[in-house]
């Protein structure tokens, strides 16, 4: 799958919509049809307009969150951060990675190669995962760009095992099994691995609102 | 406000969305212009095919819960009736109420002459009620055609108040104060008249399924 940009999630949302409403369609399938799954927004398309809309969709409003020139001044280091024009754009793309979930029919997601970072989101809102023995699953953006986007890891793990792996544990690449349906009892079902070094250690090294937004987004799921 | 019609949903969210992202826009403000707020689903229209689609909209599927001959195929008396085809189409226009609760920014609901039962989701779903000494608020439907659509009165009430309104209060018309900024505290929040009769018998008179739809839909609230 390409990189989730505002066109891909557009796209994903009504198609999930038109499956959803198609009564011949019984289950959705998902899968990358390139040498992986997902590698995650595109940081280089990020940094330079992510904003960009399908042709098809209406433009937003002239200074929206959305507008890529709003995006990237809000990342200017020498201005104040504002975390709701951040929310009002990230809140979006999860609303589309969501539509998986909240469909009213199953959808079956095949993770193969590399599922990472933004990739997990749709991996992780899928209902059932196929997961391939050669497929490395992780978010290395967390503890440095905030907490991962959605809360579906603690969907998945439960919300004390989806804490360990947010502040101390390693946040990294597993293999899957490689077996039809045991996706969930899988890479995304095992919760890390321990890191060789003190927990208390990497907790220290985590800058503090880091520390406290990956706290918030574990203790306040509701399973 | 015309009855809540496929378009008039489509474009309810679409002008939600659209003020949620533009940046000169603090506040939403919602009101029927007509000489009350919305007298709720047109059941004419809705008898003789209420699935029709906003031109601009992509037309659902053929066969779809949302195509006009299956929905009233799906109510007639000689043949079964299909749960989940009356969900797919009816969780669509609370998701398209919803946007008001969802959406960023307060919602501000005028509500003035009837506002009555699909009508009701409107004013439910905003977040500050200013209501008129004359309005009439209520909602006909509940107990004969299933439970409210949404879960809003046990928002507004709080689910003991809500269960009593559903299953043997009074649900029906009640005046505003006609004070600003008073609205929650009152018609929607005053949870209905006591009925002369006993309830007990107010209550055996309910078809079963009903009575336990009424049940389940506070028992399950989550606030």
């Amino acid at each position: 799958l390409p990189s989730p940009s505002p066109p891909l999630l557009a796209e994903l949302e009504a198609t999930v919509e038109h499956a959803d409403l198609d009564p011949a369609v019984h289950v959705i399938l998902l899968s990358g049809n390139g040498k992986g799954f997902c590698g995650g927004y595109d940081l280089v398309d990020s940094a330079e307009g992510q904003g960009r809309m399908s042709e098809e969709g209406a433009a937003p409003p002239t200074g929206s969150p959305l507008d890529p020139l709003v995006m990237s001044s809000n990342h200017d280091p020498s201005r104040t951060w504002d975390p709701m024009v951040d929310y009002a754009m990230m809140s979006r793309n999860v609303r589309a990675f969501m539509s998986l979930f909240h469909c009213g029919k199953p959808v079956v997601c095949k993770v193969h190669g590399f599922c990472v970072a933004g990739g997990t989101d749709m991996a992780l809102c899928s209902d059932l995962l196929v997961i391939a023995r050669d497929a490395k699953i992780g978010y290395p953006p967390a503890r440095v760009w905030g907490s991962p986007t959605t809360s579906m890891w603690a969907h998945r793990l439960g919300p004390q095992r989806a804490k360990a792996l947010a502040v101390h544990r390693r946040f990294t690449l597993r293999r899957g099994s490689g077996r039809m349906g045991s996706g969930d009892r899988g890479a995304l079902a095992r919760g890390g691995r321990r890191t060789g070094g003190d927990p208390r250690e990497r907790i220290a090294r985590m800058p503090l609102n880091q520390l406290m937004m990956m706290k918030l987004g574990r203790s306040t799921f509701k399973g």
